[in-house]
């Protein structure tokens, strides 16, 4: 597995200038997010560039070798007291199934322990493009919260996940 | 009732730059948001002056004799086909119970149906202070999609309501 006890692989939560680029090539290699999607996925980086963390994003970058591999984009949602959405994950796709997204996805669930949050909710699609997208969550402790029919169009639910997250260990 | 043929009655889409004031004083005189909300319903006001209609805000206002009483904030979600969210609806307090709530929902709705919208999304707290809100809600058609425990805080879940509306007449 790419992530056990791999020397070349590194994660940063420090988010850098050439970071826009790098997302737009890994959420562009996944093949299935429509052209605005992937601006918006470039956008919540600018806009982080440019407020910093109180922009209210929080990334978390793995690299191999240097070359960003797959990312997460999260944060606490305004109004609430502890409850963080999952923007964004995405692994670059000839780096898929070696466990980095799951890696991803742990590490920033412990950083959102740290800081306080309670559970994590991650919105998607109910498109049969999306199954191994939702598999994975179940795979990763997530539940189906809620389902909204003809969310994003007509036969495309949004499908509202959720983890409790224990709390951080003392 | 004052939205029954009230020649001093009148409603406007277009924003001022005096509407950030104006939604301050009846966020405000609600009496039961934390000052952070109120500074976010002023920030849409704002971010729409700044950037327009790109900003994915609407607006209604209601005027009472020239002077704002009520409004209403709306906007189709990013990345659906037609579905709005109602990000804020609040009428001054000294002017509850007339029906101006009802007439800024209704007319929001026809400007929806007419943009293409499908359904209008509202989200709201499940604490009793709402109870009177989101009875309001369901006596203007809307019903509970989901219910999410805790989100907004331990015991303060969030309810999403939503209201499929009838596609505009031809």
């Amino acid at each position: 597995m790419l992530t056990n006890a791999n020397p070349a692989l590194t994660f940063r939560d420090e988010v850098r200038p050439t970071d826009g680029a790098a997302v737009r090539t890994i959420v562009e290699s996944a093949g299935f997010f429509h052209p605005h999607e992937v601006e918006v996925a470039v956008e919540l980086v600018q806009e982080r560039l440019g407020k910093g963390r109180a922009s209210g994003y929080l990334f978390l970058f793995a690299e191999v070798a240097g070359t960003v591999a797959g990312y997460t984009c999260f944060g606490e949602i305004p109004c609430t007291e502890g409850s963080y959405d999952l923007y964004w994950i995405a692994v670059d796709a000839r780096l898929r199934g070696q466990g980095l997204g799951r890696e991803l996805l742990r590490r920033s669930e412990e950083t959102i322990a740290a800081s306080g949050g309670r559970q994590v909710y991650i919105e998607t699609s109910s498109r049969p493009l999306y199954d191994p997208t939702r598999a994975f969550y179940v795979r990763c402790g997530y539940h189906e919260a809620a389902r909204l029919p003809d969310f994003y169009a007509r036969g495309d639910a949004k499908v509202i996940y959720v983890r409790h997250l224990p709390p951080p260990a003392p």
